[in-house]
């Protein structure tokens, strides 16, 4: 479809997409699991270059190669303020408004308001975001790499590095070998975890985890009894850290429930359907179990992603082995294909 | 009822009780909401001397004073050897067997067996309690002070100064105002926290509240709105930190959605009834909030609680505050009916 993206008003930034990856919350939105104001633009991983700017806009100008972020960071809000949050208050992303900040949206098709997507939506040529969802990055980053620094590989670095904080020799399960929980694999093993267990139905996953550090693959459909029953007997107790990176009930509580009782931190990654309710027994806290969750692996966006992003171009990350598959932006829908059938981890489309 | 007591067994030791506190766990046990095997010795929050020991028992003799605790530490397990375990595995508590880990009860009425209660029993002039479970105090103890240093004052502390790890300056929310929330709050103003908001129904426990530093006391039965959404009006965006001291889900619920969405740490000590189900949409979790629970205050039992007794004795905490009442052994009915009515914070009974 031909969309008209409306010149950014002041704050706003107004980019050109260069490469976007696939995230599995599109997928969801796809899927009318995660309700959002529809019609949208999809997409909300991307890298792009400043094509123009609204008044006052300070941090980037034209040319200036960025990422942007599902969640803002405003620097002003008792999120942003305080030294462990994240999750930025000025914008209303749970349920999201599909609008900008002020109400109305950039994007229109014949005639028709189009939403926008987490502040973000990437899946087009052009885009208008907040500047406090855009951060600039290098000027050599390759964009059809370090997009999914945007979103897949912050959330999962950041669940393990900030969130969990896993510690070396501990034992790790992963529940999802996606885009999102290949990222924790790879943060776990460099955490130096002892070992990594992972859970996926899809078999197909299970090659790539174990190239990035999984050291036994469990489907849950090929054993006689709940997967968490089998980690716990496998770990003597349960694990040090579980996380859920699918975003369903049963995974959740499969994941909760993998985790020593005593001492077992259980992140939440996976988003659920919308209106979904999370039921477990709350014995499962008494005995010390830590249940956390985050939003794009609780990073102040601004000012640590851009830095990941650095880390990528003098080689202390390699991020690359999470990108299984590129595809031009006209075959987006392709792309999607091969996404929803399962045969990548992250796929990136790009100009 | 007339009980025959058994000496200890291989180490094990026999106590003589001078002292007991009655927690709001042995009252969900009689009102049949906490299930366990019974008849039992209820009580399990108890100071004593040990009277005999069994094969094998090196860390106290007979003459010691001592306290009992519902959770052990064999120093041997999973939870135990690790730093930040607390929750002993030695012997199954949740649910629990109501016997010794033998397989046996040591009391008997009548002929008929008698369970024990979180390996305890402390309602009654003589128990059997696991080396594992007994801690050596100062001989200048005085019981009928120090007894609830077994159990309500260490889960109280503990969820403040071990879970939460409340910050000075920080916002709190406690949800229950009897012995253990009233702990809570002693420790929550130790630990500098501006404002500590207190919730109870029952406005009888507001003046205590407000002497051990509630500086807001709400009753949600007399607000137009649930009691959280006033909590998050009253402090902006929700609490730095909430503590759940009932065991209800509702005011579990209550608790998480009282803090902050990006850095709100809820901690949960309410036991819940016997199979019940913790229910909440999981973008509770999503935006940062973190869900903790705890087994007495995840203090190390032995190593940690008989110095709670010390730092008693050297007045660096005072703990009399939270002992309303006393009755002597005779009078328990008379002490439960004013606990049940809800007429005092701690009720002891004594010899
Ligand atoms: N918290 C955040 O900030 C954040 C950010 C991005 C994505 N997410 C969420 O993370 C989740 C994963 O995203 P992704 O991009 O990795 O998606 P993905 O589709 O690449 O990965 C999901 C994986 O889960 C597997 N799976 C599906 N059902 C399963 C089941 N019942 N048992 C075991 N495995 C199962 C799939 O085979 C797939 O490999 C999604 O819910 C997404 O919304 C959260
Ligand atoms: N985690 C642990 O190790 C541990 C240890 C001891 C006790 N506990 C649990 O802690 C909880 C509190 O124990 P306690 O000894 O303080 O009991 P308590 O009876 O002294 O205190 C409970 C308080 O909650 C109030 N209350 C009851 N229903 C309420 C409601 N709907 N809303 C607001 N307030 C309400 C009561 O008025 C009372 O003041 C119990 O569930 C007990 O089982 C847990
Ligand atoms: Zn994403
Ligand atoms: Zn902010
Ligand atoms: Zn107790
Ligand atoms: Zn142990």
């Amino acid at each position: 479809e031909k969309i008209e993206v409306d010149p950014p008003k002041p704050g706003e930034v107004r980019i050109k997409i260069i490469s976007s990856g696939i995230c599995g919350t599109d997928k969801h939105i796809l899927e009318g699991k995660d309700k959002v104001p529809l019609p949208a633009i999809l997409g909300h991983e991307g890298a792009g270059i400043v094509e123009s700017i609204g008044e006052g806009v300070t941090s980037v100008k034209p040319g200036d190669k960025v990422l942007m972020f599902p969640v803002p960071e405003c620097r002003e809000c008792s999120s942003c303020l305080h030294p462990k949050g994240n999750f930025c208050l000025k914008e209303k992303v749970i349920p999201p408004t599909g609008l900008m900040l002020d109400g109305t949206s950039r994007f229109t098709c014949r005639g028709r308001k189009i939403y926008h997507l987490y502040g973000t939506s990437t899946f087009t040529e052009y885009t208008v975001v907040h500047e406090i969802a855009v951060g600039k990055i290098d000027d050599g980053a390759p964009m059809d790499r370090v997009c999914i620094i945007s979103c897949g590989v912050p959330t999962g670095f950041g669940a393990v590095f900030n969130t969990a904080r896993v510690t070396p020799g501990s034992t790790c399960v992963v529940f999802g070998l996606g885009g999102i929980g290949s990222a924790v694999v790879m943060a776990c093993k460099a955490s130096g975890a002892s070992r990594i267990i992972g859970v996926d139905i899809n078999e197909e996953k299970f090659p790539w985890a174990r190239d990035l550090g999984v050291t036994d693959c469990l489907n849950p459909q090929k054993l006689e009894k709940p997967v968490q029953e089998v980690v716990v007997e496998m770990t003597g107790n349960g694990v040090d850290f579980a996380f859920e990176a699918i975003g369903l009930i049963d995974t959740m509580v499969g994941a909760l429930e993998s985790c020593h009782p005593s001492y077992g931190v259980c992140v939440i990654i996976g988003v659920a359907p919308s209106n979904s309710q999370l039921i477990f027994d709350p014995l499962l806290l008494l005995s010390g179990r830590i249940l956390k969750g985050g939003a794009v692996g609780e990073y102040k966006t601004r000012d640590s992603i851009p830095k990941l992003v650095t880390d990528y171009m003098e080689k202390k990350i390699n991020t690359d082995p999470l990108i299984t598959h590129k595809f031009p932006f006209k075959s987006i829908n392709k792309a999607f294909e091969l996404f929803q059938a399962g045969h990548c981890i992250r796929c990136c489309i790009r100009e």
